[in-house]
């Protein structure tokens, strides 16, 4: 019943073993010790108004506090984005495109009871994502592969929502995106969150670049959204720019021993306008 | 300083030549009766939920109360485009393309202080609308042309912000965006409400020839908007899908003694989900 | 040898269903009295002058004689549109995409003696017009089948000709033509006769919205034709505006106790130039 | 009133230069002879049946029978493309875009009584077809110009209708369409007469590269036509093929002491379908 | 482990089945007597400026030092192609495609040792070629096919690199480079030598019209090629024009007994510019 | 005669603000020092070996002679460009757009005796440039100008050739040759030599992401390039690899005192394949 796609010929260029090597060896606590807080694992920076408290109190527990909200902020995030999928029947399948430690495909299967698959080019991440399933006994719904998501071997038409949550700075979006219109039931649900540039400011800003330095990736201009998915038949339903949202968790963060010191790009970029987070929910047609 | 576009061959086509026979000779009480009110004269419907309570009370006042909560929506929509614009300076200048009898470019006006340009191809609408300007002293700022939003006359560059409510329907939408994007300024915005077909339940439902049928207009489809914008420099940064929140406008209306019957088709198509009622903000890059 | 396509998913939109739903449920004398003439029932219109003298003589039998007037204009047409199939072979094998009760195959199976697949999305229709082929003994020539024109399941380069007889106005044209491309043989011949919307005259005009909202159609402008086809490798040959050609049909039905009221939009578009009766042949390269 | 192309930076390539030069030095027989006739020079095929007792009777006359039957189907061939023109009032202009000697302009003119300008990148054709014109006393309504048919330099929506008769096979159709397009008024016609190769046939064949190379032409394919006229809002009302109906002309040429040799692979083209004669008559919109 | 592509279908128009009857009826002495120097059959030509004492010393002899010597341009520039492939490892797969007699398949596996496969659609110079292959003792690795280079029949991604050596102006580009970006694995590399018509000076020039008579083929203009690349994943690295340096080549064989009459357009063109001998070499990404 | 820019709205987006920002404040040494070596100020880098006895001798030398060996390396890639454009008579005009401080645009001047103009969105690079041209006595035929090369303000057909030397990565390519084709003379020669990263390893290497960030500039993918072109008339002839003759360039610069650090990353790119120094010359048609 359940097609798991074939390993082989996963990791395509230079560029994308490099993307891969990075998360096989990335063990920022910034990612795991939020998780640590209740097992959810996300890869994604948070939405909302942080608890100025937290800042406050005895010194020994701050770190202790502004984890838990850090956490609380970004699992937030993935419920909005989750709020975009619509209503989801069990019976039918999600694709969790750049899946990470694999945070979200738990909440999406805690949510909708549905089978989830997170696939990933990490097999670390991967190995690690399939052990929480495996612990939370959820491992016969939720799957994760080592899978390219330009290129997944899963069956056409197969999903009913596919989501990347901060995943397609790393790819081309035409190809991504005719990926996922092949993989999406007609009338399936597609959404991202994902920070993308600015085209009224111009092109990528010094502090986009520091991004995608750090982070190897290539942050697309908000155009190119739109026109790949006009190009693949993704039709959007809802646009949100969640810039204001994210600036807190960014100042929180930036606040906390966790700063990696992507912070500052990050808040300069959202500030001078350069950058934008941004929702998009779209459907299949 | 000021240009004004040359009235010649505003009416290109036989339809568009039917197109404004019909609004010249319209006088129907739901646009005239409402815009009595306070003077704002709409052509677009309302948002929000009504107050049941103009339902009951006095049969002789019923419908005065039905027509002043029906025009308090409506204008509740017109605040909702307008607040899309962003901040406008005095010094900028905005384009209602479609402007029926005026109300919106009124409202912008008292809004952003700027001079306000609004076209409409019936000369019917342009009188009205600039007599309503002159009343409200308002006319050194707010101009009625005669034109065709297809090819305004207009200098390119000269808008910092465009909008259609609700007249799209019209036009071909890629004729239409080439023309905005000429006219709007690097960096302008563009914002429409629009009904639009939803391309996930196929093709154009009888509900939705029904109403295309009343007014003489060609409905698109929702994909059509997002590859029209996507051919002309215009990039959403907010969509939002406004349907649940048109609903009771409708229900209300349909109660008063001011339904036309075409209240019928545009119920049955947003509860079918076949129709849906759209607002898209766009930059101009 | 013979590939038939596979009736799941025939349906994929809510459209789609109620387009079925409504041929399923037709029971209009205009086609079944008609067919029952000599057991050809079309879905088509008329070319050619009628007699006048069928108006005249007895009441009694006005009606049969007006009947029997129209069925050998629609025949007529049916054979104009099979002389653009140009010379097929018996060997070779046609396809009659929306085929309605069936009238057009059997006409082509009798002329060319080749195989005819018709379809339709109409089960009652598929049904009705299979009960034909066997009452005619060509059922081992001339099959029907439960299936969507824009994704039949029919092996790729399968036909020498393909006809589409006033059925496009269902679907989207380059999706149609994709399919159409994908099935033809190389030089393979495709036909259509169809009502299409005139781009000269603008928009799709009240009349041609009423015809659209009778049978729940989707009217196509003219050139939507031609993009289409130079999209899709179908290279035109002949075009023939059949319009003056099919006045007749629709004055002398309009005079008959068959008259469906959806004659008054017709001859208003076809008189006022808003809509054409068109033929287009065309080759695959 | 009347606007006149400039002549400088006519002639932009090497190419055109050699077309130029080619029909600046042309004194073929075949061309003058039979413009003789009645002082109507074509550059361009017949159609119809020859009246087969031309070629009896007395040697001394037989060319002169001949070539007053050529003449005849050469003529006829301008009458059908004038047909397709359409009504054309006489306030309004009509191009003839490669007029070569003028002909064809003069049977405008005879026919709608409209202004007529003729275009050459030949100067000895312009001459000779001015001196036609002055001769006939209508060069007040017949003017022919130097101009390419590519960059004209005639002012935007001037001309009701155009034509090219049998001078596509110099241009590129994208170029040609965007600046007929450009020329023709909203709703104006565009007529063409052209010999096209058969896509269908496959590659340009030995009998038709042997025209190019007679002619220094570049014969295009036949779906060329129809994709350069869906980017270019040309939408065909009227596609003939009149393959068949040009053969007899050639027939009869080929048997006259006119004969060029090249009639020996428009024979062999035609009869082995690698090759099409081919009217398309489209509206502008 | 090998697939070999199905001959069925191989030739599908006309023009491909003449061309095929012109190869496998070619006999000309200055293929085949070049070829029997060593055995290497080319059938494309040479770079490189010539001896000229080859012309001088006894007329007995003559011809034969000509001969050696325009066999040894002709192996150049299949050494100058087999460059720009860059290196391939032994256990790679390499496709000739249009690989005539085969001598450049030979040098291929001679210098990389890898596994070649050549096509043809002229049974007769598979044969030969085969034939070739096997008095070498290399038809275990060089295999020649009858097959169309349009649809080979090949698997996807099977070969690190393919080429075109004078084999382009015979099909469609578009349709040729699709089939060659689904052969290519990721980063494959693709070179074509090939002749083309000079956009810049315009049409095709009489010269060139000649060429493609005598060869019954199609000379693309250079900038289809460019077109066609770009729209089918094909990304230029070296693009080198070899006209200069084919001319001592054509200029030498017009000095021979060889000389087919081809020369003379080939230098013509080449010197009026008309026509360029360029190398593309691309990546496939 | 001469048509100067006007300098209003040059700089029309923040990010252009930024760039002209970077070059106006911009006192790089490796820019100043080499062009003291003899008035020739360039901002680009060099091609060839350089000369390693440079390397050695008296330490208090040392600079100075790699300096003048920087510096005649640049020179050379200056002149390999202009190798490029071909014979440019002294009566045409030439564009170098992003002129840096100018040194092209004097040694065009020196090389063909033309007219050149140089534009840059520096204020301080124009009037440095033009204080050179100044010194040198040529400031009646080399003019730099404060201008945005997207639109220049300059006319349509003015320019025989046009070249990039290092300044396309600030840019949209789609825009930049749409302008570049608008203000070439038909035929007229296109030149530029760039970094751009490389498709085949796939997306921007970390390595490329620091080049972007020391420059705030936005490298494109090697396809962008022939894309582009290909969408706007201009036809590469000549494509040319100079990556592994920039290597010594930079391996120099590496071991001198005007080391800026930017040496490792273009180093570990040009070495890891991720990146390619390219020189494309194109024909305007």
């Amino acid at each position: 019943m359940t097609t798991t796609p074939a390993p082989a010929g996963v990791l395509r260029t230079a560029y994308q073993k490099a993307v891969a090597d990075y998360w096989n060896n990335e063990k920022d606590p910034v990612n795991l010790r939020l998780g640590d807080v209740d097992g959810l694992y996300h890869h994604h920076y948070g939405i909302g108004d942080y608890d100025p408290s937290v800042l406050e109190g005895p010194q020994e527990t701050r770190d202790e506090r502004i984890i838990a909200e850090l956490h609380r902020l970004e699992s937030a995030q993935a419920d909005v984005l989750l709020d975009h999928l619509g209503p989801i029947a069990p019976g039918r399948r999600l694709l969790d495109a750049g899946c990470g430690r694999g945070g979200t495909s738990i909440m999406a299967n805690a949510r909708f009871g549905c089978q989830v698959d997170g696939i990933s080019i990490s097999q670390s991440q991967v190995d690690f994502a399939g052990g929480q399933a495996a612990k939370r006994g959820v491992d016969d719904k939720v799957r994760y592969h080592f899978a390219n998501m330009l290129d997944t071997g899963f069956p056409t038409g197969a999903f009913q929502g596919i989501w990347n949550n901060e995943s397609t700075m790393y790819v081309d979006l035409f190809e991504l995106f005719a990926e996922h219109a092949r993989q999406l039931a007609y009338g399936g649900r597609y959404v991202t969150i994902t920070g993308c540039y600015n085209d009224v400011t111009g092109g990528r800003s010094k502090a986009v670049s520091r991004i995608d330095e750090h982070y190897t990736c290539n942050i697309h201009p908000r155009s190119a959204y739109f026109k790949a998915m006009a190009a693949n038949g993704l039709v959007p339903i809802n646009v949100v720019d969640l810039t204001a949202a994210t600036i807190p968790y960014w100042e929180l963060r930036a606040q906390s021993s966790l700063a990696t010191g992507v912070e500052d790009p990050f808040l300069t970029a959202y500030r001078e306008g350069s950058f934008h987070y941004l929702l998009i929910a779209a459907d299949r047609v």
